[in-house]
């Protein structure tokens, strides 16, 4: 499909094996992340927390900029990436909200103030 | 806001700053991540190759797909991640081969053909 000469090829091939050992660090910390903010959303259901936190979200997104901007990442895609990751944490925190409803064993700790936590 | 017991919140600021030291070192991965494709771009366009490679695009969501499964991140939100940053690699090399144009100093090993990169 190509006609790039040889150096480019291989310097491509160096490169591309790079950004998949980068790819599979990402995807770790993501789970890693992610197993975080499952125990976050199941700590709000069972103490009668509502799942999303405005404030902490406008916190992490101001932070992320600045962290974004000192390594050189483009903020724009910085906040893209973030808002990604704080949609699926708010997702995760309904799902976990609808499951812990008054009668399952989870909500024992939230004394049934399940409209609390809308 | 709340009144949660003091353990639930306690646990809750822990999390939190596992949250926000996971954020720092995923955004300095992707910081990385982005110098490696922002050379692929610069690489591509001196050498005349496409910007976009659907093949090495879908070898990518494939192997994700794999490194979610097996590290317990939700492969669906493995794949929204990796369009996102998809996304953002075919804008880069698209802006980079608009700066290339003939004439640019970058182009001289491109010999003349940006069609071929269409």
């Amino acid at each position: 499909m190509t006609d790039a000469p040889p150096d480019a090829t291989s310097r491509l091939h160096r490169l591309r094996a790079s950004i998949d050992n980068l790819d599979a660090a990402l995807v770790h910390l993501l789970a890693e992340r992610f197993r975080c903010t499952q125990e976050v959303g199941e700590l709000k259901a069972r103490a009668g927390m509502p799942p999303a936190d405005p404030a902490r979200e406008a916190y992490q997104i101001e932070r992320l900029r600045g962290l974004a901007d000192e390594s050189g990442l483009d903020p724009h895609f910085a906040e893209k990436f973030l808002n990604l990751v704080i949609d699926e944490v708010i997702r995760n925190h309904e799902a976990i909200k609808r499951s812990a409803r008054p009668g399952h064993p989870d909500t024992s700790h939230a004394g049934g103030r399940p409209g609390h936590q809308a």
